[in-house]
């Protein structure tokens, strides 16, 4: 009832509305969001990528019609569709590069849903849009600059600045994971090519990795019962006071931690925003990011500095993708 | 002759000039710039820093003064008077914190000049304000993100964002000489309190250190020769084939290197600028830089970008402090 009355309100008080797509391999998400980043309606259909560009193409439009009409707003008040694809996007033409999760590539998606939609179009990667979306309706609210790193698969960043993704010269800006923390002696190669890139040690991959190299070794350590493990596994276990799996999880921390205190020299955000699955460890996690960061990054770039969780979860896709419209 | 019509021409053609103070410990540097960043005319006078604040603000005033009388220009001309000062300065409120080689501290400047002037007046720090001008007038002109090294007694470090100053949070973004780069065992411990940053071996002090221990150290060295070994000895010495020099520079170059590519995986810029004394060493250090960065960057953040070294030399400040009006 409260939610209903809130949307009543929203409808009656906000003219536009923006909706975002979140773009994956599996689902396709869709959300409609306020003018102050607010989610108020969503929508989550299957990508069927097996069948093809035009399907998935064709989805986002149904989708993107669906969470309309479902919803108590109007389709004359969409102000902007924002996508967020998991992949290399050239923002500026509004061409999915590739996306290899998706099946996508070199596909001038901008063009093709603006001419469906009727709409005005924007597109980014799924990092900058999860990035946006938490420093616009999440942990970041009201911050003007900051920095988000998303800990999954790899690490993704995002960087934020006077309330807008900072691309760079190329699109390439915020690209944290492939900042190489990891001395030579203790470096593997990263998928990148190069070598210790943050994303080897403080990703779900990296984690995973030393746990298996921890048991392979034949290191004490209760994960050697683990079927299958997953970094959620490395984190119970460091939780129960499993010293392979301490040391494991302070390390993914230190090299986070690390490279943080080199963003912030250069970069002096107010926020860092940390999320993604990894981030779901909690407080064992980020007590050592924070005491790690506080260690190596001078007095003057840490004060006012905060480093927190982010706190939209999957939903930092979708917010953020209608965020691009701001 | 040349020179006077050019002047004449651009008195002429350009409404509004734009006055650039660079406030040293020895010497107030002040010139005109036209709107397109072009020093026009200068004029050089003592900083008296030991007659006290009240004495170096007067020179400030009367060296301004003096460049716009000594040139074609008229004084309802200048559009703006800009400050760059070695220390720490609040940009916003326009206030020197602290700069003690200047002798000041706690100077709302800003607020006291357009009194004395009645012009707008703006200030910044050093190594900002020579990145802005190598940016608007130097190496960079027509750039509009470029990164800018200042390679100096300490490591300056200067981001241009959209052919601005990006200051970041608090205004400490840029401080690229305290980026931590060297791993802990080979590190020394910075002015700033932290360990290994760039400043401590990329510097011309770091270049002294590491040369004075290696004649200490008793390596087979030509600089054991020199009583007291500058950066340029170090250089010198290395272009002679001297292996201990080789290899500082190598040193100081690798670390140089290794920082700016991971500067560039996060800020995606066009271009890096080096400048400062130790940048006069030339291609012995640059062919270093280049092969370092290329070997540590991935592939697509390398795409179109240039490393060059500065070209304004100690003009830089003058002309950026002008363009802080842009």
């Amino acid at each position: 009832m409260i939610l209903i009355n809130f949307i009543k309100v929203a409808c009656e008080m906000s003219e536009k509305i923006y909706i975002g797509v979140d773009l994956g391999g599996t689902a396709i998400k869709v959300g409609i969001c306020s003018e102050e980043g607010q989610l108020l309606h969503t929508y989550e259909g299957p990508t069927e990528k097996e069948k093809g560009p035009d399907t998935v193409v064709g989805n986002i439009e149904k989708y993107v019609r669906l969470v309309v009409e479902q919803s108590p707003f109007e389709w004359d008040q969409v102000a902007g569709v924002g996508a967020g694809v998991a992949g290399f996007t050239n923002v500026k033409e509004g061409i999915i590069i590739l996306a290899p999760n998706v099946g996508l590539k070199d596909l001038h998606i901008r063009e093709i849903l603006e001419g469906r939609l009727g709409k005005p179009v924007k597109i980014d990667n799924d990092a900058n849009v999860a990035a946006l979306g938490e420093a616009w309706g999440g942990a970041g609210k009201g911050v003007e600059n900051c920095v988000c790193y998303t800990l999954g698969t790899g690490v993704g960043g995002g960087i934020i600045i006077n309330g807008k993704i900072y691309q760079g010269f190329s699109g390439m800006a915020g690209e944290l994971g492939h900042v190489s923390v990891v001395p030579d002696l203790e470096a593997i190669q990263c998928g990148c090519g190069k070598m210790g890139c943050l994303e080897t040690v403080s990703s779900a991959t990296g984690i995973i990795k030393m746990a298996k190299d921890a048991v392979a070794r034949g290191e004490r350590t209760s994960l050697a019962q683990v079927e299958n493990i997953m970094a959620k596994d490395v984190f119970d276990a460091a939780k129960l006071g499993d010293e392979a799996a301490i040391r494991i999880v302070n390390r993914a921390a230190f090299y986070l931690g690390k490279s943080m205190a080199a963003t912030a020299v250069i970069l002096n955000p107010e926020l860092f925003i940390i999320g993604g699955g990894v981030s779901y460890a909690g407080d064992i996690l980020f007590d050592e990011i924070r005491s790690v960061f506080a260690k190596l990054t001078p007095e003057p770039v840490q004060k006012g500095l905060r480093i927190v969780p982010a706190t939209l979860g999957n939903d930092a896709g979708t917010v953020g993708a209608a965020g691009l419209f701001l």
